[in-house]
């Protein structure tokens, strides 16, 4: 089993401000804590992203399938620009990208490659006018389409130097600062592999901005409408049909983040907290409800909404706690606080048949169990766990952090902080 | 000049509630506070839909390209089932999913049918099991593809009864509860109408789930693989290329949010606010500043980065205040309050060059511009509205909330609450 990986530093915690003062620490959550400064304005400044891309002290974060490329469960590798001249060539971002839009062919495969920020805190080295810090990019070497020899090339290579690509459907086993950095390359690449066509008019579209963009280019030097199977290329391009998203800005050019809310119900009396479980969870484990947010509803609706069809519970006021990125594929969880009305504590898990049990539970337990009973979906509890007590989930879940909120000191005192 | 309406009134209070005796009362904005119960669970119960549709009490909200039928630009019109008869049939619900997805023809036009939510205020009438009131749909009205001619008289004939089809860009005159209704039903239209196709594998796609989800079905009986121009329909469907989205659950197939920051940042000595204007604006016009959400970031995270990006300013703590759905067209706004750090106070416009200004206000100065010189974009100010001086967005906008509740009592007391 792997241990427990730390959650990051409370960035910016400032005990000193009034906010700090007022509301506690701020929580900071696994996933997030990023080291990298995304500069996200400079992603399409020709020169900028260039001289990153080639600059001797930039890492490469590769993935094959979606699976990162690591030392060990705790550390991720990263590859230099020559280990992966052959698949992207000397410099993928050499025309502009109004050039890549014009010469467009839908029957050739662009790996991608995605600028994730600067480290700032390796100012050394890499700098453009104020900007400085080590470059980091993600590029998929997964073997497909027209560059399927080169990936291949490039996996193996890296698996010969004795690396490995992490398998698996989460990895919540990496230190914390390099989950963040990771977190945020798995998300982009899942977005661009998720969609390679327009949903607007059903055309394929071509990666920019350095992988945080895909546009509907207007003309195709391939000759099939479609990318599947299409291999030869005409010598004048030909027009493509219409497309809303060349019209204005459209927020299909651009990743997609789906806000969840995820709640720690308090009773009316505020000593006891409302946990569900699921079918798929072990014995025992239980968690705090969460869903999606719907179009046109207030977190804080959402949350009231998602309560009651989950668990029949009616909720007054909420608050929202803290946030963590969830990268499978694109959630933005909003962890919030919730307390129940004095009439409005019965259960009922017929609404909305999701849950296979939801109960209401005392302080003290929920206290026992984050001390012994806390860990990942497939893994065991620890050592000191007593078997018929009650599990939870591990400490990189913001579920964890939120239960870990209302237990230390808020459902005695008021006060909403990190025990 | 239409006056301005009325934010809603802020749900669930209970200020008797430990919460609200912390955090004060939960500020509900504009967009949020529905009436409805969407009942979420029950759009794919046949019997519930069709009998909720037919139901003598139900009310139909239409849309023509995304222009709500109204009475006035305080209130929404409804029409009856009878009135929509010749255009979504006697019932669009007929058929189970099942049988609508092997019956699939890209080249048959079949109008939005979005089902909204009960109004249990309403609860003579219908009821379906334990689930009781006034069932609220939305039907997109607009003259298009093999219905144009049938959706045509409907415009035709609610023109007729005097009421019309509200268009501009954006709807805040409307009466809160029903700014509410409209912005679920706007947001899901507008989905539905920008993902026609399916962004997996190009082929178009189908509403079903009562407008909530849109699925690629594995055949279709039109003879082009586009419905763009196919008529002809053939005897037996034809198979349609594989599709990642038929396999287990993506969210492509379920409406997109777009997640925003939008944040009052004060300064370290909480003193001054700070404030930005876009080219866009009116003269003497600022607002919070405000962006996108990036992937892998948490809401905190975007907050600072947003706020660096766009003025220079390093912000510490960020506190989460509250949230409004914006339906133009797909957009959660995450209103925070964040605090400079005592070095971190310096405007620098340069990095995103977004702002046209930037600055910190007093906060005798914020307070008297709500007092006078709030109103929409396009609006004038107030009548006690003196030229020159500092004008900021209306109530029904969040960075209005956000202002009021760093200046009514935070910034001397660190209440964060509404003034």
């Amino acid at each position: 089993m792997v241990s427990q990986p730390d959650v990051p530093e409370p960035a910016h915690a400032e005990l000193d401000s009034m906010l700090s003062r007022k509301f506690g620490r701020e929580v900071a959550n696994y996933f997030s804590g990023s080291p990298l400064n995304r500069v996200s304005f400079l992603r399409t400044n020709h020169e900028f992203i260039t001289k990153a891309l080639t600059h001797p002290s930039t890492s490469f974060l590769l993935f094959n399938n979606l699976a990162p490329l690591v030392k060990d469960p705790a550390n991720l590798a990263y590859a230099k620009h020559e280990d992966l001249r052959e698949l992207i060539g000397e410099n993928p971002f050499e025309k502009s990208e109004e050039e890549l839009i014009k010469e467009y062919n839908s029957s050739v495969t662009l790996p991608l490659v995605l600028f994730l920020g600067l480290d700032e805190r390796k100012k050394e080295g890499f700098e453009h006018g104020i900007y400085k810090g080590q470059p980091f990019f993600a590029v998929d070497v997964t073997p497909k389409g027209t560059v399927e020899k080169q990936a291949s090339a490039v996996v193996e290579s890296m698996k010969g130097k004795g690396l490995e690509f992490m398998e698996g459907r989460m990895h919540m086993s990496l230190n914390a600062p390099e989950a963040a950095v990771y977190a945020q390359a798995r998300a982009l690449l899942d977005w661009n592999a998720r969609n390679p066509f327009c949903g607007g008019c059903g055309q394929p579209t071509l990666s920019i901005n350095a992988g945080m963009k895909r546009t509907c280019p207007p003309t195709d030097y391939a000759s099939l409408p479609n990318a599947q199977g299409a291999t030869t290329t005409e010598a004048t391009p030909r027009p493509r049909a219409d497309c809303a998203t060349r019209k204005g800005i459209s927020n299909l050019c651009f990743p997609r983040t789906d806000p969840t809310v995820i709640m720690a119900v308090v009773s009316h009396d505020a000593k006891r907290v409302l946990l569900g479980r699921s079918k798929r969870f072990p014995p025992h484990w239980y968690s705090t409800l969460a869903g999606f947010c719907e179009p046109a509803e207030s977190v804080e609706e959402a949350v009231r909404r998602e309560v009651w069809e989950e668990s029949g519970v009616h909720l007054g006021r909420v608050v929202i706690h803290s946030t963590q990125p969830w990268p499978y594929p694109a959630n933005l969880m909003i962890g919030a606080i919730g307390q129940a009305l004095p009439d409005g504590e019965k259960i009922h898990l017929e609404h909305d048949p999701e849950l296979e049990d939801a109960k209401w539970v005392g302080v003290d337990e929920i206290k026992e169990a984050l001390r012994v009973g806390t860990s990942g979906l497939g893994e065991d509890a620890g050592p000191e766990y007593k078997e018929g007590g009650l599990r939870l989930p591990p400490q990189t879940a913001i579920a964890n952090q939120l239960l870990r909120a209302v237990v230390g000191g808020f459902l005695e005192s008021g006060e909403v902080s990190k025990i």
